[in-house]
């Protein structure tokens, strides 16, 4: 049985530790850049370690970013004491795609998962709370005692709702009691399109506790 | 709305550039990457330029190789009078692996598409019929008259059972005539496992056509 020629096959082989990428999907995409012309081939190698070189953790949400601080951290147009909690850098693009939101954001890096030996303290909660409670501090000073009647910062927990996001952001919600801020957690329920008939038990459960008044 | 840093931008146009691989598949394998350490990232970025740097065309089969001449065309274990016929390299690794043919290949580089202005004369066909010629004049010579009663040399049309792979086999078997040797064409049918019950017209059809006798 004659094998792959060996660069082919390390190709095969970087290719199949991707998520979502199996031995045969592997095999088919370097046959196909087999085919693709050098060009692309150099640019998608380049492209890999620029990505990797250029970009940095912003050191006020913990987004990726090509600076120290994000763009969105970074804009004075948008509210900041308003911040969206999400798991990954990943959610923060999804929730901006809507262009809805324009507070910021704070990224966890991930979510409690006692399994995977993930704890509080592998996340950046102690940076939220330490966030939170400096802007508080920090508003609290400028406003004197007009502060008593409204919240100062709105906390939106956006983590997924699976068990471990649910368990992640009442965990939050616990750690940032005492201050005064708002504490909202996204809306679970059906999705918009989606069929009663083919709803699980859990999602159409959550959408009745969800229900609003009309 | 806040955009992707231009490094994590770049990194997935190159990816949605692949096959089967989305907008949404390419965000996932970027954020994925931005997690995974440097030296794997590296290694798939080199692995991509050895790929294309290392391997050429087998110039007997028009397989991939690292050599001129692949490593079964070189193989002397091999039957050389057995030429398997199909349409891309990554179909004689599918053929290897199964490690049952002991003969040798020809790559077409394709089929035969109107649609999409692939003729005959875009694919390896006039190759293959001059090394058939020239194995039959070779042995011609070492048999001499024992050569009437038997095949000299045998080819396997194997592209897919497509309307395309079809009509490519027909033309390359009108091509080989007058030569003296068997053409044989794939078995074509139910997979094996599969259900008569879900299985398509044309597929049953076929099976029935290519019935054994048992």
């Amino acid at each position: 049985m004659a094998e792959f020629p060996k660069s082919i096959k390390n190709l095969i082989d970087a290719f199949e530790r991707l998520p979502g990428i199996g031995p045969k999907g592997a095999t088919r995409l370097v046959f196909y850049l087999l085919n693709t012309p050098k060009a692309y081939v150099n640019d998608l190698s380049q492209a890999l370690v620029k990505m990797k070189e250029e970009t940095k953790i912003c050191q006020k949400c913990f987004s990726v970013s090509e600076q120290n601080i994000c763009s969105i951290c970074n804009n004075d147009h948008r509210n900041h004491r308003q911040i969206c909690v999400v798991e990954r850098a990943i959610d923060v693009m999804a929730i901006e795609n809507i262009g809805e939101f324009k507070g910021v954001y704070h990224v966890l890096g991930g979510v409690i998962n006692p399994l995977d030996h993930i704890g509080p303290d592998d996340l950046k909660i102690d940076e939220l709370v330490n966030r939170v409670r400096t802007i508080c501090e920090e508003e609290l000073k400028k406003m004197g005692e007009e502060s008593n009647n409204c919240y100062i910062v709105e906390v939106i927990l956006a983590t997924n709702p699976t068990m471990e996001g649910e368990a992640t952001a009442l965990h939050i919600k616990k750690r940032l009691e005492g201050l005064n801020i708002k504490i909202s957690r996204i809306g679970s329920g059906l999705p918009i399109g989606a069929d009663l008939e083919y709803a699980d038990q859990a999602t159409l459960c959550r959408a009745l506790d969800g229900r609003r008044d009309l």
